[in-house]
């Protein structure tokens, strides 16, 4: 059961102009799945991407670096679900090639000219005839309305598909945002989440697309984590299709610029938000606000620790205001000089630790009280400087042991 | 159910000389329940020990630390459960200090030759009077034989008490080691384990006990994992009570040093391995060896990263061989120049993954004929280099996240 998230209203869902989207059932490891998804875009669009730091990234992670570093003009995404591409070696960087050359022949466009993303189970082989095979049929179906079929496309272990649009005025314009985004499980993006598709009509430079995909990345699907396992296939896209009549934007610092990242991070940040709500298992939806580190960054590590620890998640789970295990979980996030009579720990307005020990006028009820809400917000205070940092997570449950132990069978 | 772990033959448990062990029911926690442990040390013991690099350590740690760095002739160890004063501040040490004022009173000894040592829930006052009431009745206890009670009595979700005994030639003459140790939960120990006190009749030097302790707990309780958690109270002591015939040892480096940490690393390595054996919820244990790195450092960091994923141990809990789990682990493990081509995976002796792809050869049955065993060794190589690197971990389970989210209830 999701946290506090339901599937989108189709017509809340904007389309954006110059961006239309057909999905189809391809059998790719399951029959009567929609397994494979196409974002056509017309000429002119601009497209930056960022993702996965993992080593064993997937082959189509490897053919979107290549192609976005070489600054192709994009005008197509291709998503299959059901096999991640990854762990599979030469012959897996050849199939995924084959299937954009499949793609790229039906629009008449370039090999180049298509970015692959792959999202299931890893090591084994892409059956990449199947995906060519419904390639015609997700063609066809394309539409610039399609992004509630889009989200439901890209699908894996999500139990309620996520899209979210927003309208803004930017640069004397107004402008629409939307954006889709899947994943459950192996979720500790860094740089990116496992997928994630964000479109604007705006008009934006493509100079400026990689460092906007940073950016917008850095406040939304680079701060959460369900499990801390960093995917081999995160990746999070970018597309500005150059369509509004706003003033061109070139640089990301101008008011403009500024403009537009607060509006697409607001729709990033949601669509990340709701991949935590829709974690495995998740039955808390649990923000971890870090304040008073030297630094942004090691506040961040401390959030993390937090946010992965086993037994803080099953804490959460049981609605057991076990908090000491969160005062443990800071002790061992790498801080050198970190001093444990200066830290304050509260839960929502609850204040828990005091000085480092248990807050004399902390009760217990006042604890369980928090602890039973759906969500529910750690602070701690490290009392050290004035950096702060946020993520986001989820409980540790049963169901997500049974997910996982069942995921392929 | 612990993995292959069964409690220790009390009649198979030497006794050291100089070391008497006495158990008693204090009801710090829990009534009926053997609570309270002391470690009667005859004078001239030589004693060392490591501890948790948790900054948030407790109280009892913090007095340890000092007091063996003071160098004060340690002549008792004073063991409870049921709380771990820890996250308790200023009013913790006071208690900490309590005790032991009452346990030197009653042996007319200093209060600073007392190590205490408290496992438990965290962040509650430890109830100091009910372990002074208890402590006369553990004194009348006590005797060289009882070291199946000690390991009763450090126990808290331990489901088996774990005690090791072995004896050796050394420096002529031959040495008893016995130790004892408890942990089943938040084991992911960085110095040391929850609770780990091995003792010896040999002859050492004091000026080498930290060392000592330092390069056992390295070999042993320092490469196991079960939930990623490091403790705010792991503690391992070293004794060595200077009872036996052997020449002295003054330097480890020394043939006879090394034949007294071959023996001792021995047995603290079996210890280390139950408590993996009885983590909780474990139906699995799991040995980790990372090869052919550029430093251990490194290959320890990848076994890490492997031993910590919930996605690889939850598929070993359903015994799946989904394996592209452990090369997306190796992925992430923050290796800079990791080149995914050389990477190859053995699950026992089944080549499952050959650079960086599925191994042609692999046959799914093959991996799923061992990842139904109990005991299982995944062997990462990659490629890099000469050094290597093991650590012991468990599976995830339901019973893990019952555990846990009962622990207090």
């Amino acid at each position: 059961m999701p946290v506090n998230l339901s599937a989108p209203d189709p017509s809340k869902l904007f389309p954006v102009a110059g961006v239309r989207i057909g999905v189809a059932e391809a059998n790719i490891r399951k029959p009567g799945r929609k397994d494979l998804t196409v974002f056509l875009l017309d000429e002119g669009a601009s497209v930056g991407g960022v993702f996965t730091r993992n080593h064993f990234c997937a082959a189509p992670v490897q053919l979107c670096r290549q192609r976005l570093d070489e600054r192709q003009p994009i005008r197509a995404l291709l998503v299959n679900t059901g096999n991640a591409n990854a762990g599979t070696g030469e012959d897996g960087l050849r199939r995924a090639r084959d299937t954009c050359e499949a793609l790229a022949a039906l629009l008449n466009i370039r090999p180049a000219q298509v970015l692959p993303f792959s999202t299931g189970v890893i090591m084994e082989p892409l059956p990449a005839e199947r995906v060519v095979a419904g390639l015609p049929a997700a063609i066809a179906d394309a539409q610039p309305d399609h992004w509630a079929r889009a989200a439901e496309g890209i699908m894996t272990t999500d139990t309620v598909p996520k899209a979210v649009s927003a309208r803004a005025m930017v640069g004397g314009a107004e402008i629409t945002i939307t954006g889709t985004a899947k994943g459950a499980g192996m979720i500790r993006p860094n740089m990116a989440t496992m997928l994630g598709f964000l479109a604007t009509d705006a008009r934006v430079d493509q100079a400026l697309m990689r460092q906007l995909a940073l950016e917008l990345a850095a406040g939304s699907f680079n701060r959460i984590t369900i499990d801390g396992d960093t995917s081999t296939n995160d990746s999070f896209i970018v597309i500005a299709s150059n369509r509004a009549a706003n003033a061109p934007i070139t640089a990301l610092d101008s008011a403009d610029g500024q403009a537009l990242k607060r509006a697409m991070l607001a729709v990033a940040r949601q669509l990340a938000q709701a991949i935590v709500r829709d974690g495995e298992g998740a039955t808390k939806f649990i923000t971890v606000r870090v304040e008073g580190g030297k630094t942004p960054d090691e506040c961040r590590r401390v959030a993390y620790a937090i946010a992965h620890s086993p037994l803080v998640k099953t804490a959460f789970f049981a609605s057991d205001p076990n908090l000491g295990r969160i005062l443990a979980a800071v002790g061992y996030a790498d801080i050198d000089d970190l001093d444990q009579t200066k830290i304050e720990l509260y839960l929502d307005g609850v204040h828990v630790a005091a000085q480092g020990g248990r807050n004399p006028a902390y009760r217990e009820e006042d604890g369980q009280r928090v602890m039973r809400q759906a969500e529910i917000t750690v602070r701690v205070h490290l009392g050290r400087g004035s950096a702060a940092d946020t993520v986001w997570t989820t409980d540790l449950s049963h169901e997500y042991v049974s997910i996982n132990a069942d995921y392929r069978s």
